[in-house]
């Protein structure tokens, strides 16, 4: 065989994959790497609260919906004594998923495993576990449970033994999303986008509207804020909810600006153009006023709470954004739409309408996060540098995500 | 950067998912871990004896069909002397497939590799290769060759080199499924099921009937071992099988219980409920008598022989069960029914009427070991205590399972 | 639980799944190892080069088409200069691909980013970046670009920051396709096999003609380097050849071959059988001859260059074979044909005519190799002896393959 060596050429230059660099977009492994999303998972997703729907999707005592994260099944269960529970859908016997649906009610307010028709109740206890030998102690045998809370309607749960405080969550929901009445508002629609990105993509893309005026020209069309100097704007729109006798403070304790121990949460409102209601395809109103409103304000409410589940607030409608990830390059976008408890579709409102502007926002969102994913696996990638300042949330988050995961180059 | 630290939440405890804890189902990772997995391919699997099928499905010299486990894929194939072979389907020349088909017939006697056209015949040896080299040493390039035996029809095969006896297992079978005259059955049906389970979660259901009553109605309408205090009825069965002069022994030579360096085997029966001749949707005979019966006793005789193969006969039908791993949580269930020989399809028998009850129960089984994998994945899974007695024969194979792949702590 | 151990098989002898042996195919971990596939990547594919496509696909300023290895995407894209550049598909911004299509047309010769609208040049500068701040450094922020060279219409790239020569290549090229018209001939079809097979199998395929007879009968029908003892009809072939005044000279600077520091390349010539003028169904012309051909000589040139790129000269059309690694066991044939720039489809050549001939027999080639795959990764599977000297290019690729990617015991 030749001794020469044909393949001399030396491979292209690869910037460093893993180290962050200050004001620049996230290295290549975040991305990428299964390692980085097991750590994620583990230290992002199972430490903090998630705000998996809103209690009138569960009314009635049994009623129950479940919620999937990582190879985890919850059981959101409103219980006989009127209390919502999460309970882990693993039986006790040998493991088997009790409720095989992602939603459905417990008859007589019991659960049965399918496999061996164990018993629980909707609270969690074991009742009966037929053929059981004499000895076997059936209190010891109940379902596992996680923390929940329910804050104005919405559940919150986490995964962790010791979770963090949700005291200024609290304060900030009851005195935004509060004060829209969603602690009685009703879910008319819910429906899923599975985004073949990481999840970080994801939440990065929702923290900004740099991207808004190229990607989404209907959302530009009816709100200010993709566009510089409308302070203008904000002013006169805070003017036409305070003459309501409106309050709603804004509030920033998101990211590394959370409390010690606490839940980290945001909130701030943003005016929609001149003569514009609400969030629909003409502007103009498409359910009743919710809450405490009395007139359409011409301000949309944006509100954060944990790492993962953002609510946007209309005076007549209301949206929960909720993003679980899936596998290091697939995420779930899951959309809950509330509106008045009062109101009946049809004659109330037109679930397409209502729906509308979430749903073409979306659509392009979809297709611009998975792009950037692809891009982003490049061997050519570098991170760059983010636009600010209006890219300022999207660096919060990264931030604080690499803080978080205690990544070794994080400042 | 702020120096305090928002994620202060402890992550949830979990157990550990290794250990096994004797009494109760296994640890998380015998069912998710790609390594175990690997070890249960190569210490399981490729030690064992394999039923892949029943010889009447390639009666004439050429007839051959395939079995894949693994990587593996191999030629089952009657010779021209008759004798039945397993070759492995892998062309000595640059190792293509040499047998695309499931199932087919080599012309001639020949097997001809479609790739370069070496020509192996049905007895492994190759033939002839054009265009090679004159110092070609054909007698070496035959194809591999693995063990395999008949037994009462039945092919068993086995990767091993030196393979466990099979003296037990002959035995068994002969005295039991020889006595419904499966060495002279014929196939009249393979159906196959994609279970997306580990291999073991399949088999441990196949084990127990503490299943049976919460999700086989039909079954458990059929049959009356799923429930407990049933032994009259047992012995008023034993009594009518006497009664026609057959004797039909008990065995049980399985899992640990196996004789050194044979393969394990087991047989049991069990009664129908009174009045029911076969499992069938009304009870009712679906097909002639088999083998030594002149009539119904209304028994069933199960039989084990290896880890992945099981066989249920009725008196006048058959079906063999054979568990393939596909991936850690994959698994293809392969039924094949059999009738007496001189049955005909039409006149003696419904297919549809025959393999109607093992396809309810099969559907079903599908479902529940699905569910069961999902939940075992969970962090909050628990291995849980058997029910015993009655789910003793999963019990002891997850014994012999831990000690046969050297388990570092079964005991 | 018993002490005996049942389970004393012994497992099958498996043969080396790395060390490579003189004259025979390689072993199996070459064909199924996610870290070899890697290093085939990184060794093989990132520092050759790889013909992607022919200029006349991007006749206009602005015209472009991506290719894609690996995590890579290049946009192929003629300047405003008319040059053509190869720039990498990732925004310098935060990373998003900036051409979603498989190819189109930079209007005003521009790449915006659909992302955050980030505007390009068509040679790649960034000529505008809205929003950002004021001491944000335009110049410092173009696309990514690698080396491309125009070979006769041919288009080169490659990864590597230092490139291989491409002197020889293109003597070679400029002294065979370059006679036949290449520089300006056309693209009239292209077309996409995934091959569910490691990209060397459909290499090594690509190779040897081993396999024409068995698995190709329209090309052997046609062809006749199939067949041994051809070389009268080689030496009539060139005969009509030089009676044109076209010489066209085999060179062999290919695998091991190629000079140092220069990609590998080579041509020879072949005959079709007496009577046969081109490459189709039923060996009659189906374009106009091409380049410096005046008549028909019944030749076909065959041109290796690099790798993964194979071209065929009929002399009324051509071919270009690309073969891109998907995974380690998928890879991506896609074919380009060519005829006279001056040729018009309907009146001149009908392209279901011209392309009938490799779309027939890549669709074979697609089979074969997919089982070749499946074979390989047996573990009964054993390199067997290449059938000499039919096969002795394989021979001569994987050999070059074991030297380019360091294989330790290459030779």
């Amino acid at each position: 065989m030749a001794t020469h060596r044909s393949g001399l050429a030396t491979a292209f230059t690869q910037v460093d994959v893993h180290r962050p660099r200050p004001g620049h977009s996230l290295p290549q492994a975040y991305y990428v790497s299964p390692e980085i999303y097991q750590r994620d998972i583990e230290r992002m997703l199972m430490r903090h609260w998630i705000c998996v729907g809103h209690a009138s999707a569960i009314p009635e005592a049994g009623d129950y919906f479940t919620y999937e994260l990582d190879r985890e099944s919850v059981i959101i269960i409103r219980g006989r004594d009127g209390v919502i529970r999460a309970l882990m859908n693993v039986c006790r016997h040998r493991g088997s998923r009790i409720c095989y649906d992602s939603s459905g009610h417990a008859k007589g307010g019991l659960l049965i495993c399918p496999y061996h028709a164990w018993v629980f109740t909707a609270e969690g206890a074991l009742r009966n576990a037929r053929m059981m030998p004499a000895d076997f102690d059936v209190d010891a045998h109940g379902l596992r449970q996680i923390h929940l809370r329910v804050i104005e309607g919405l559940l919150f749960i986490t995964f962790a033994e010791e979770a963090l405080g949700l005291d200024q969550v609290t304060e900030t929901i009851s005195t935004s999303l509060g004060v829209y009445g969603w602690g009685t508002a009703k879910v008319i629609h819910q429906q899923s986008y599975l985004l073949d990105a990481n999840w970080k993509l994801a939440v990065e893309n929702q923290m900004e509207c740099y991207h808004c005026a190229p990607s989404h020209p209907d959302y530009t069309r009816l709100h200010s804020q993709a566009r510089p100097g409308v302070d203008d704007m904000t002013a006169a729109m805070q003017s036409r909810t305070a003459a309501q006798g409106i309050r709603i403070p804004s509030r920033d304790q998101w990211a590394l600006e959370a409390q010690p121990g606490q839940e980290a949460d945001y909130c701030a409102r943003y005016a929609m153009w001149e003569g514009i209601q609400t969030g629909s395809e003409d502007g103009a109103s498409v359910a009743p006023l919710m809450g405490q409103f009395t007139a359409f304000d011409g301000g949309t409410t944006f509100v954060y709470a944990g790492p993962v589940t953002f609510f946007i607030a209309y005076s007549d409608y209301g949206a929960i954004f909720r993003f679980t990830p899936r596998s290091v390059m697939k995420t779930e976008l899951h959309v809950t739409w509330l509106v008045n408890e009062t109101a009946v579709a049809g004659r109330d409102f037109d679930i397409d309408k209502v729906t509308w502007l979430w749903r073409v926002t979306n659509d392009a969102d979809k297709q611009i996060i998975e792009q950037n994913q692809l891009g982003v696996a490049s061997r050519f990638y570098q991170p760059g540098p983010y636009a600010l300042p209006i890219e300022n949330s999207t660096k919060r988050f990264t931030e604080w995500y690499l803080h978080e995961i205690d990544a070794e180059s994080a400042a």
